[in-house]
């Protein structure tokens, strides 16, 4: 269980090591939406996401001889990135385990950070087994990059954060991927702003969320063909059940939306998002009457894109 | 003569209509450039550049009697959209003189806004001879994109708000066009903030006001190619005395150095830069033995650039 006092301290933990980001809103989208939006744009944050702040936050919770032996994790996508940052301002020591065929950028930003990069099998099983491999021989604590306490209750500051600036939100709408950021921000607003709905929204194409709240298992996706990379894996058993307890609905939306929502943003607000942090500002767009008139907060999730082949061709 | 009342009634009248854009700064970019940047975010500002505040400035000095015949420019770029959403929100009348040839995206903007565009021949002495037409013909007052004392006491503006955020600023650089904009920093710097130095930056490709402040003339581009699109025009007689009174000197720069800037700042700070507005921090990263741990300030002009490609090719 997560209690209030774990994200109160888990806000107090993170705050020297991470920004407050900027909470931005665009008149252009308002009209279009119909409806007030703003959007807390964790784009900004170190390493470009959210996730700095449950990385933080877990590391914090170590003991001193725990973090003396360093921190381990499985991921090619932006959790590595925060723990290899997370633990290098900390002053510990990270393993990385990535699947060998990451791309060459996602690694190299992991040794920038000073991260240990451990190759292994592009399988989740291969992953698992590498990591549970370093924990053994390092003694490295293992950090989930969504399924843990800590992390969860890291990821929910930026709901703190936006609705502490912004008064009267109605709505925060987030996307689920493995349910850290949602969870987190469900619990935030349970425990402190408790007449704020919060909403998923998940791309069509990797339901697994949407269709687990139905079945009430955890459901998985039998494929993973969306833009949005962030949003591709499956939800755990810790971060369900807050999903089941504590958010409204999810809502789905197709690839074009999403195409829509990002380019949306990127040529009216002049920022750079990650595809999976556009879904939320699809789904809106997608449900007008659901929204209408309303107060929303939308996390922007990150802006880690690959931009390689956009300036090759400049 | 622009005084120095002149700039603070600029000021003044376009606080209503402009938005007090953000500075952001990057440690990144800083421990790569050895020196402390400030980036004055007019690519936030309405309609995505500086263009707007030297458009409100103009039309706000017009009698009312010249407002109810209306504005008219000659311009395919931000200036265009400046002058029809200045126009619109002042509720005047907007004539938009536009190339023939000029991107339908650019068009389009420019209508969106309420603007009205009036085809002509791609040519410089078409514009002019099209812009005096409508002039003529609807009794409208023409405003010129840089060579127009009100434009350029408009455009000082972003650098007050620059160094009354950021105290000891010791340099500030934006990139050269026609010069609208730097001559309005020059002088806004030399009433209110004497100690700043304001440099310039110039694409090798389009050296003209490099050239000019040698030859002691107004020399002009043999060819305009260079990525940097808003910086192809030449100095104009009311821009060139305020720069070569004021400006300590212009910096040049490569077409790969400009990419790499451009695609730093993207990378880095999350937000998109037209290719212009990247030429100062290009300037800054080439010669570091001049700005080594100076406080420097930079104005990002604008953030309107095509994405189809990059969103086509998604």
């Amino acid at each position: 269980m997560i209690s209030k006092q774990d994200l109160l301290s888990a806000h107090k933990n993170i705050t020297p090591y991470v920004h407050n980001t900027p909470i931005l809103h665009s008149s252009y989208i308002d009209s279009l939406a119909g409806c007030q939006i703003y959007f807390k744009c964790e784009n900004f944050q170190k390493m470009g996401a959210f996730k700095m702040r449950g990385a933080i936050n877990a590391i914090k919770h170590l003991t001193d001889e725990e973090r003396q032996k360093g921190v381990v994790t499985h991921s090619s996508g932006n959790f590595a990135q925060a723990v290899a940052l997370g633990a290098k301002v900390l002053g510990v020591k990270a393993y990385i385990v990535m699947p060998s065929n990451a791309p060459k950028v996602k690694k190299n930003a992991v040794l920038d950070y000073g991260g240990e990069v451990i190759d292994c099998e592009p399988t989740i099983t291969a992953r698992e087994a590498m990591a549970a491999k370093v924990q053994q021989e390092k003694g490295a604590a293992f950090l989930h990059p969504y399924n843990q306490n800590e992390v969860i209750a890291g990821q929910g500051t930026a709901a703190i954060e936006l609705f502490k600036e912004i008064e009267d939100i109605e709505i925060i709408l987030t996307p689920v991927g493995g349910g850290g950021l949602i969870s987190g921000t469900a619990l935030a607003c349970h425990y402190f702003s408790p007449n704020i709905q919060v909403i998923g929204a998940e791309p069509e194409n990797v339901d697994d969320a949407y269709r687990s709240l139905i079945s009430g298992k955890i459901e998985i996706n039998e494929t993973t063909d969306t833009i949005a990379d962030g949003l591709r894996t499956t939800l755990g058993d810790i971060t369900f059940p807050i999903i089941q307890e504590h958010v409204k609905e999810i809502l789905l939306v197709s690839e074009a939306e999403i195409k829509f929502a990002m380019k949306l943003i990127w040529e009216r607000m002049k920022i750079i998002i990650e595809p999976s942090c556009a879904v939320p500002l699809a789904a809106v767009l997608r449900n007008e009457s659901k929204f209408k008139n309303k107060k929303i907060g939308i996390i922007l999730s990150g802006g880690n894109v690959d931009l390689t082949k956009f300036f090759d061709n400049l």
